[in-house]
């Protein structure tokens, strides 16, 4: 949140680079102008803003077919307008492979912005919108398969909820963020942000049957997915315990005093993506 | 500029690539921090807006010593502290070679920003800053040089005039930008902008003694580092004839019907920094 003269903006932002974020034989151009967009306007709706703008940086090789970066555009374009928000701004320069950036800037509407450090114990923990899918996908995708279709589409294309949260905000979250590297690793962050324990209760979440047939033909476990699969982009939250909850959140445990995540009452062993592992 | 419920904030992006932008033998990362700042921070400036935050993205590879993001990482502190601005966020990736994005955030506090196209004729056209400097040091260090080192100094780390860009706008500046591509390309961004031509007159640029001996040792002609060299972050405006500017603005040219740019009443045949040529 960068404080402005008579308001304020939020904002973040967040690098994509080919090989290590997408694949140009996995994902079109456009898909990768949906992802970029997504995954930083999730971040901003995760503080419980709603997202206004976008600043793309994109560097490719000159060997790149112009319709790339004209598809692109129109992906970061399409999801923009899910939100009402636009790209403002940018750069290009050449590169061997392709690589962006993007920061996504938001507005509060005068609301204070929902932060990691506030979940108390007592409060319940919900998530809003998909998670596993994405994962999958890339499971799916990895083995050399282009089906279920759903999943692929959900690892080329993410849904974050967007308006739960604002939505969240005027609930009354205490804790928000976005689940980018898998659900136990992101509300470590929100525990460790809080000075809190948070326990998930595994079987509350849905396993859709694309999961489950995808995840026994590859041998894998789906709820796997689920607990450490990012890139789908749903919501984590922590509400006071009286909030009371649309439909869209699923509530997923509980906030306890202590430190750390259990899952099912035990320390889960491994949690999500470190960049550097 | 993108508009809050009750303000608004300046936002510019940009990336900085290693073997492009950077080279490892030429700058530490000290450097290239106070670099990747001060582009980014001048962009703002030239927005007639106080520059207030940064967001910056990391990509390196693992072998890089940690020593490197943390002199970085001091770097962009004590760029942003000329300005009293500072890091608000980023990301962090890996990568096979160092990738840089920084997007920068500014306050208006209350005025129009400055565009590119409010250019009239009848202005004149001043500059702000240094020309020429960053190229020569670059031209010096092509050549296995590091001397002299005010050259070589000034393209590790430009020193962009941040606070005449505020200064500008109250000044009534019609258009501006920063010169990060060459100082006739850039003019000619205001010069396209604006619908009208920008006449330079090249003698009233000052050389420097460094200058003009290095250029001398290289076979160069310095004043084509003062007219096409990027990278010094200097500001360049348009202001109305009567505009009564203070002696950090050379008055450098005039703005008269028409089309281009000229140099000393001939179009220049070439100018400035193209990505893709």
């Amino acid at each position: 949140v960068v404080a402005a003269a008579d308001g304020s903006v939020v904002a973040s932002t967040d690098l994509l680079l080919e090989g290590r974020h997408f694949r140009q034989d996995w994902s079109t151009g456009y898909d990768v102008g949906r992802k970029a967009a997504a995954q930083n306007l999730a971040d901003v709706a995760a503080m419980g803003a709603v997202p206004t703008a976008l600043l793309v940086g994109l560097a490719c090789p000159p060997s790149l077919p112009l319709t790339w970066p004209d598809q692109f555009a129109d992906g970061l374009r399409d999801e923009c307008a899910l939100v009402g928000a636009s790209v403002v701004g940018g750069d290009l320069a050449r590169a061997d492979t392709i690589l962006i950036s993007v920061t996504a800037l938001g507005d509060l509407d005068g609301r204070p912005p929902v932060r990691r450090s506030g979940a108390r114990p007592g409060d319940v923990v919900a998530v809003a919108g998909r998670l596993g899918w994405a994962a999958g996908g890339y499971a799916v995708l990895s083995r050399g398969f282009r089906t279920p279709r759903a999943l692929v589409e959900a690892h080329r294309r993410p849904e974050p909820p967007y308006a739960c949260g604002p939505a969240a905000a005027k609930l009354g979250a205490t804790a928000m963020c976005d689940v980018s590297d898998g659900l136990v690793a992101d509300v470590r962050h929100l525990a460790e942000a809080s000075g809190v324990r948070i326990e998930l209760d595994s079987k509350v979440f849905p396993i859709s049957r694309q999961m489950s047939d995808a995840a026994q033909a590859l041998g894998q476990d789906p709820l796997r997915w689920v607990l450490t699969g990012g890139e789908d982009h749903a919501l984590a939250a922590t509400f006071p315990p009286d909030a009371e909850l649309p439909e869209e959140w699923l509530v997923a445990g509980a906030v306890s005093a202590g430190e750390g995540v259990l899952v099912d009452g035990e320390p889960y062993e491994r949690g999500g993506f470190d960049h550097f592992r």
